[in-house]
């Protein structure tokens, strides 16, 4: 239920305005379904408030995620809100001309790009889906995302999903919600379904 | 990572073909945040497929969801994906004329429509957002709702939110994800902020 109200008042002397447009870092983990889903949802939110919306799928498969992107495309295109650009690790990010060579390379290169948006604030929201597999095995340094996330300039808010999402990261995070699995229809032998698994 | 194997296969007497239409029960709950935004980043999946969607938005402020209603409704009306219908108990519900008196009342009438509807086959992704607090508080009766989303006819999935959902609800579920907070920034002293919270 809407509540809105912190459990405390800090001492920073920061304004109520001044929090209210903050950035925020935000990470959806854990084995739970819902993760990048409700990353989405967030862009929605995002989307209406006219903000520019960049997403990164740090993903092989290209056909991942095709309802959200196809909706996200439409919604940017509208021109009732903010602009939408979505980049695809899966496809061969638009901005790399030669072939990556491999998954590690080529997420190297999206978090690249990643690092000039933040540093030009191209975008008002960014959405790293699947940012924390690359992190995890390792073929990008935490240490340096937590560093440039930090320093980002203006207020970019960045949602970073995936599960195992390394320590260091949660611990810079302002948000970090954890989806647990309770109950899953593959569990009882289900397979994915079209409109509810993607 | 789409991975999309089940852990077993059950000894159903149906083929893949058949389980991959089943209609779905899904419940978010749990204290952590993305329950709801997780169910409508679920309704671009919907849209994309082209399928009706009926949000139900079982909470009495008319200004929550404002982004998620906006981003919905252009979609629905952009003749690319499936229609929608937001339906807010907030504004009183469209199909009912008179004051309905009290909150309890009103979430009762909003339950009775969503009969109605799933009678009806009316949509092919029901929104029940915020749909467990009237279960929890006994306005609506638990049981009844489980027997109804039991015995529903079609192919007609259903997500509902909220936290607190009653154990027959999530025993009933094909799907349950407990959204834990971890880390919020109202625990910080924060205050919601616009494109995030709304």
């Amino acid at each position: 239920m809407p509540q809105g109200q912190p459990s405390a008042v800090p001492d920073d002397g920061m304004t109520t305005r001044q929090r209210r447009t903050l950035p925020v870092l935000a990470v959806h983990t854990g084995p739970g379904k819902g993760k990048s889903t409700a990353a989405f949802g967030l862009a929605l939110r995002a989307w209406n408030q006219g903000w520019p919306i960049g997403v990164f799928q740090f993903v092989k498969s290209a056909k991942w995620r095709v309802g959200e992107e196809r909706a996200l495309r439409v919604l940017g295109a509208s021109g009732e809100g903010g602009p939408v650009a979505w980049h695809k690790m899966g496809e061969g990010w638009s901005w790399v001309q030669r072939d990556p060579g491999s998954s590690e390379e080529a997420a190297r290169e999206g978090w690249a790009q990643v690092r000039r948006d933040l540093a030009a604030q191209t975008y008002r929201l960014y959405v790293l889906d699947e940012f924390t597999y690359p992190l995890h095995w390792g073929w990008i340094d935490t240490e340096e995302v937590v560093r440039v996330l930090h320093g980002r300039p203006g207020s970019q808010h960045v949602v970073v999903t995936g599960r195992h999402a390394p320590q260091a990261l949660l611990d810079a995070a302002d948000l970090v919600t954890e989806m647990a699995k309770v109950r899953h229809p593959m569990d009882a032998g289900r397979k994915g379904q079209p409109g509810i698994e993607w």
